[in-house]
């Protein structure tokens, strides 16, 4: 899913159990559950590059969140309850005021599942309270992102 | 997300209330949500295409499940507490043993989210108690899937 | 679970479908979607008792949200993927800045779970932004759950 | 929540982050997933008592699940968003096929939750395929669980 001219940047790595409430009835991991370890991850990720906790980095940004305007994953190998899987990820590209993550979950050594997500840095829309409103990625923690 | 030779085949519709449980502390459906709605939305619609409630259907066709390969979403709007949404499923291919859903959330009249996914028609692995192997759809089935 | 002094109030009946992904390994209902599904049931019983759909209800009481102080449940039964179970949640205590909600969910006409909350009516803390404070029930609104 | 008559038996503690998806538009965490930790604690404590994974614990005993029959929590403070939690699970009833644990879980050194559930041992139904039937906990690992 990653075209071959993209430079991995910045990336963070965390391993977790899946649990019995993860999986369904055919004992794999159901799959929003995925989509809820990958913004886990993103937020890690976050944290790790901008060296705060998260509601100091929201807060010193003064951003609402970094929310999600597209996302994918393929699906390899099922993981089941009390799999230990290992989720590396790795910022693929960084835009004006937008990022893109590749998250590979990797179980028993193998790659299970492969997903992607591009998300924008949100702030406050400065008419209307409560709304987002995307804002530029500081150009200090964009060239951290990118790995440099 | 859908090339423009598909054939839109079968189809089910239906609504939903956001709840609040669903947004996060944005105020925005957190998006792993959205793929909750949509695995609701792909049972329906094999439900409503086979005409047997679900876990009729699964004993009818001696399947595990309906794995998902693949799938992929856009977030174009955000969604909030308390909007009805409608959610457009639609069967856009069908191959010898998987199918792809598109999934088209509209609030409010205009589009919120537009997802994708390509399901595996699942039975039991002759080999192996407990694990899942790709099946052939039944060509009436598959007929029906297609909208002929 | 509810005293025999207890008298009912306000009640509102919903039903639901139990999906795949609410279900674990055992092909049994997963126990915390219970409370999503009681949380759903008490945000419609408030939109009856008031006459307002939920982001209005809030707005209009001035309220942060209604937040649990407590809550429980026995499971009597187990309820499976495709089951149709309906709720019916009645107010069974009011008390100045609080209430308690019995939550029955019934599976094939039969009692399966019982849950019980007590929610206290939150508005905003004078003093600290983002806190919540108890603030009593209108006494219009506190008649109406008491069933009066 | 305790009698004072119980004796703590066997415990486990264990810490976690509050993520982003845990919270609802109030910025605290969404109750449900309260049960979902408590959930995960419990299969954690199992696992210590028993010196199995999960899944082999339940091939070992040949259990189909634990599946609660009672649980009940108090919410006394809220957690919030990057909150870290400690979470101190503790067996406080063993009965000959069921037991009870008690959660605390602690903000910042303070109880903020404080939960508890009643689990049955519970092996395959030997006349019903895909049922459960309550089976006695073995009594050496009775005695481990009591603290023994």
């Amino acid at each position: 899913m990653t075209p071959p001219d993209e430079r991995d940047g910045f990336s963070v790595t965390r391993s977790l159990t899946i649990e019995w409430g993860h999986c369904d009835p055919a004992g794999i991991v159901f799959n929003p559950r995925f989509f809820e370890f990958f913004d886990w991850s993103t937020a890690l990720l976050c944290e790790a590059a901008t060296g705060l906790p998260k509601p100091a980095m929201l807060a010193a940004y003064d951003l609402i969140g970094i929310p999600l305007v597209e996302t994918g994953a393929r699906f390899l190998r099922p993981s089941r309850y009390g799999d230990r899987v290992e989720i590396v990820s790795t910022v693929v590209e960084v835009g004006r005021s937008s990022f893109a993550v590749r998250h590979r979950l990797h179980n028993a050594g193998e790659l299970a599942v492969e997903g992607r997500e591009r998300r924008v840095w949100a702030g406050r829309h400065p008419d209307e309270a409560g709304r987002m409103k995307a804002a530029p990625i500081p150009e200090d923690l964009a060239r951290r992102l990118r790995g440099g």
